[in-house]
């Protein structure tokens, strides 16, 4: 369809949106026509937020999180345990613990994982940071929390041997059946894992 | 979790973007975290359009569409057959028709169907500028393009009484089959409706 049926400022509008993920090019239109019809409850407010964050927005130079401050808001939250460290691969894993509200510890985001192939090598990732942290003193324990692939475990690996000699301990998230899945549905290989790392009822 | 893992301005618009259709609170966290990465390909852009369409968008004062200029850019393009009106409920229903490229001709969008359970009369939608631009002259048909729900119908009835005395042919849409689909999967209404409009092979 050559014809134009709205002004360029929709249509470019439209473009975008669809690059959002989690919203494709009909989902766009349908986003903008709503945005467009919540003018004052959602169009403005949103664009201003947008706007804000946009303007606020860094990389926090201790953690590599991304906020709105540097050092960002778990850093500098007195009440959280600086003697425990959760590395993770990317600030949506960092989210993602964070939801689990399991401990009360600080982060550090690697950026990626290695990856030979892709020319992802360890200067690439924000592994130097992490071993001038835990040599500074006051870290006890390291969780390695990188995701359960061949490049997460490869990237585990090579931290590991970054961190000999330096007095901290090293662990990693537990492999097991999860929590409300069905035996029936997981793979072999975590049902190996969970049957070997069986604990007491 | 009442520990806050963000900047106010990011809580923020997660928050925001989560009421946009097509996204919920999860995918409006990822949509947040993807815009924040890429900030120069996407975020900044995307936000510069938004306010750019934020400060542009009007309803169209002729045909009830949303545009950036009003009359809006179906009601000034010269290509467009003027003597063919279709009347529509919603600008989404517009957006839809042209999708279709069926016809070159001009809307007439209602806002709305007659309800009045929802306390929706005739002043509520624009039926007076319909009649009055029909009145006019120049147009020779008008396509009752409304859902074919009770209140479209409803709504449809309304119209033609309106359009009484006028010297213009009343239309609405065929019902039948959708295009693709599998007559195994449509209601009895459609089938009956397709097989009384049968046509020529």
């Amino acid at each position: 369809m050559s014809k134009r049926i709205a002004g360029p400022e929709i249509e470019r509008l439209i473009q975008l949106l669809a690059k959002v993920p989690g919203l494709g090019p009909r989902s766009a239109r349908r986003a903008a026509l709503h945005l467009i019809k919540k003018k004052e409850q959602l169009f403005s407010p949103l664009t201003t937020a947008m706007a804000e964050a946009l303007a606020k927005v860094r990389v926090c130079s201790v953690c590599g999180n991304v906020d709105t401050s540097d050092p960002c808001t778990i850093c500098t939250d007195p009440r959280r345990e600086s003697a425990t460290l959760i590395v993770v691969e990317d600030v949506s894993d960092l989210w993602a613990l964070e939801r689990a509200a399991a401990l009360n510890a600080r982060y550090h985001v690697l950026g990626g994982t290695l990856s030979p192939l892709d020319g992802v090598g360890p200067d690439d990732l924000n592994i130097k940071g992490l071993v001038s942290r835990i040599a500074e003193g006051g870290v006890s324990e390291v969780i390695l929390a990188v995701n359960a692939t061949v490049e997460g475990q490869a990237t585990a690996h090579y931290i590991t041997d970054q961190l000999v000699g330096l007095e901290v301990r090293v662990t990693k998230l537990a492999h097991g059946v999860p929590v409300g899945g069905e035996l029936d549905y997981l793979d072999e290989g975590t049902l190996a894992a969970a049957l070997k790392s069986r604990t007491a009822f």
